[in-house]
């Protein structure tokens, strides 16, 4: 992962509309005017941080361009190719461990299971470009950091990515309600995608059509329906623990 | 539980007002007036469902008292002393499976924790009066209805509640990431307890010396720190797990 800057007033308020996801903007000491007032507004409606330093500093960072006393360090998401990633996974003598999230577009569950994967050693999470929560400051935010750590590999086709998982030997485990087999029971100890389900409608008929497992929580009470992210929680480190 | 009605609009403005948690409000059908009018507006903004129904039924739930039309249906929060509660334990012959939540403020974390201990078969849950998140209609709405099941100890010392559990053979297990054993290692099928602190402070230095085991989930990756409901639900589940 590296870090990328945008460079120039206007150029950072067009890569904020944009969406992009902007870690901080560094400013000059001391810089004012018109324009530069304005980005302020924007960066405290978007709540992006402006820490202020030299002239120097910003000179270093910009190498030459032009940048009117101002750049902005992009959030390093790694945003990566499946194919890419299961090869570099296999160079890597790497037994793979990905989480697939059909659906989940609620920020906060996004951002809580983004950092409960990276705190189990998920490889990767693999979301469909449609139908997701946004990848932004704030699911970067909810993620405590976890998405600057975690590969991100967005497919505008989750059933050819999960066929492609398939036929690359990993088992695809998805977490259901009406699951048959006990998440315990699973072996999780070999190349593995798990899929969660939007909190609504769960996975997608065509893609649950592919699970080799659908693998449930036992549950006892009343209620019998876990928040997305504690589901998803509770079945990656089941995963983790048996990884070792 | 029981269900517990309020009676007439004076009584239930003020019963919201005193921030009782109310499922829904029942009218008779046609009721207008500027006092009615008024209640409407409160419950559109505390989001309290108003049900119209007719003045038979009114009637019969309001069993002679003066009703005005209106009745309010409160919130069956089952409020048990922790020293009842340990006592019908025993009657039931039952192997206590109790959650402490020591500074949990955040209303979605709370809920989304109560929803897991009710799935997980937790027979109650101990918070403290002061600092806690507030049981309410919101704290219903992210336990989704969880709070209705799962009764709630209140206590306005969780450092005797916790003695308390203590000389009644309950083992205290403390959910920390500094603890020194695996959560897996820990024997869940006695009468346990399990501690749940704040996100930001962890388990109260007092509280956390009171713990026979301080449990931890073993991480990787760099973030190192789960959401806590994710990590209370990780906990939970596996308890569950071995207690079958």
């Amino acid at each position: 992962m590296e870090t990328n800057y945008i460079f120039g007033i206007r150029a950072i308020e067009e890569a904020i509309e944009a969406g992009k996801v902007i870690d901080k903007v560094i400013a000059r000491r001391g810089l004012n005017g018109e324009l530069f007032g304005q980005l302020q507004r924007t960066c405290k409606a978007k709540q992006i941080r402006i820490q202020y330093t030299t002239s120097d500093v910003i000179e270093r960072i910009a190498e030459g361009q032009n940048h009117q006393g101002v750049v902005a360090q992009m959030s390093r998401i790694d945003f990566v190719d499946l194919g890419g990633l299961l090869g570099r996974l296999r160079a890597a003598d790497k037994m793979p461990f990905l989480l697939l999230l059909d659906g989940i577009t609620d920020v906060r569950n996004f951002g809580a299971i983004v950092r409960s994967a990276e705190c189990a050693g998920v490889d990767a999470i693999i979301v469909p470009q449609k139908g997701s929560a946004p990848i932004n400051g704030e699911s970067v935010k909810t993620s405590a950091g976890a998405l600057h750590h975690l590969p991100v590999c967005q497919t505008n086709n989750p059933y050819f990515a999960v066929k492609m998982l398939r036929e690359n030997g990993i088992q695809i485990v998805g977490a259901t309600e009406k699951g048959a087999v006990d998440f315990h029971q699973i072996d999780f100890n070999r190349p593995t995608a798990i899929i969660m389900g939007a909190e609504d409608k769960g996975i997608s008929p065509q893609l649950l059509k592919l699970c080799d497992f659908r693998a449930t929580i036992p549950m006892k009470g009343h209620i019998a329906s876990l928040n997305v992210s504690v589901a998803a929680g509770v079945m990656l480190f089941e995963a983790a623990y048996q990884r070792g």
